[in-house]
């Protein structure tokens, strides 16, 4: 059984891009479809004749207004990204596909999954990709790195689709709030002298977010660094 | 460094698809492309247009008259399959890509491989297929299984050209190593206290592995853990 996807186009311009996401969703077993603001018709003549014969999918598209229109409800909003420059200021790395599907394979949650592609040409920008949990890249020649959409959907797709949604023990969220509250009271310690203590933070806590830490890991770093937060404070408290 | 592809198109019919597959095949830094009695114009003005960047990869098209002029001088020729019932009297089974993959990496040999895709809808004849040392196919849903050409084309060659991710900042062997040099320092002042030290350790490696820390991430997480450091092994050498 293959997973399910909410699939999120933001501000798709050409319909036959738009006929072309549908045709390939089918393919790999998808429905879910979403459009923020679309640029063009969804009941368009090439809109439709691209679709070929998942006409159902364009005809059931939900138009939304904004990202958190179409990502609502959502547990986990994954965003695809072409250009990694782009994202040259940001604090976070994008996953490889097989990385991804392999994450996805370990969850223990069941929610829905939104799959966000950007617009043609210029992709997502910067207040949609923090609105995603992950990051998610197509490898591809430095020389012409940029793909049309609905193959960047196909490629996405084929590579996450064939994937079961099972168990595994990641770490809940108070072991994660433990952990990352010891290791931001050692940050503090220093923050005078560390040029950014925030983004140190920060830097930790998507550290922890995108390796999925199982609670034993968990577990394991909390009763090392609490070890030297206590003798820290013992120090100089 | 990418392998490098002979793309042969068999009767290609419409000039959008194989526009498509040239800017995707450029995508994936594969440049060789033949086509077998294409009905369409390869110098018309869509195929023109959704080549996109890759106008040099149309232009240079090599257009033959059979499947056996095409992959003249290949050493092996690797038939694409959407459909895998039309070969059920044949005794051949497709490969699935990610098994095709294995298979390439694992060659010696490493005169020029052909990826045949054929007609739109009906795919590859029998004798085509004949003609063929290897056979593939993409899995797809069994309620719309038929892909379109320059989709099939995007996820094969994603599948088999095993781009690196060259502009990914991920941080170096040296960073990840001195980061784990003074978590691990850290975790070795309290080993007597601890139940498994080394397990504390392999858990820090493999939340950064997993995570695919960045070189900004590791360089923040390295300033707070150094001060931490500095200052235990001050307080108790």
């Amino acid at each position: 059984m293959a997973s399910k996807f909410r699939i999120v186009l933001v501000e798709p311009e050409y319909e036959i891009n738009l006929g072309s996401v549908c045709r390939v969703m089918k393919n790999f077993g998808q429905k879910s479809l979403y459009l923020v603001n679309p640029k063009c018709d969804k009941a368009g003549f090439d809109a439709t004749m691209f679709s070929k014969h998942a006409k159902d999918v364009l005809q059931k598209a939900t138009v939304c207004n904004s990202v958190q229109d179409a990502i609502e409800g959502c547990e986990l909003v994954i965003g695809t990204s072409g250009i990694l420059s782009r994202h040259k200021h940001s604090l976070r790395n994008p996953l490889t596909l097989p990385v991804l599907a392999e994450k996805l394979k370990e969850r223990k949650k069941t929610g829905e999954i939104a799959l966000l592609f950007g617009r043609e040409g210029i992709g997502l920008s910067q207040d949609e990709t923090d609105a995603c949990g992950l990051l998610v890249t197509i490898p591809t020649s430095r020389s012409y790195p940029v793909m049309n959409l609905s193959h960047s959907v196909a490629v996405v797709l084929y590579a996450l689709c064939q994937i079961r949604l099972h168990t595994i023990t990641s770490a809940g969220a108070n072991e994660k709030k433990h952990l990352k509250l010891v290791f931001n009271s050692i940050v503090d310690r220093y923050a005078s002298s560390l040029r950014n203590p925030h983004k140190i933070k920060i830097a930790f806590e998507r550290v922890l977010g995108r390796s999925l830490v199982s609670d034993k890991e968990c577990a394991a770093l909390l009763s090392a660094l609490s070890h030297a937060k206590k003798e820290l404070e013992a120090s100089r408290p």
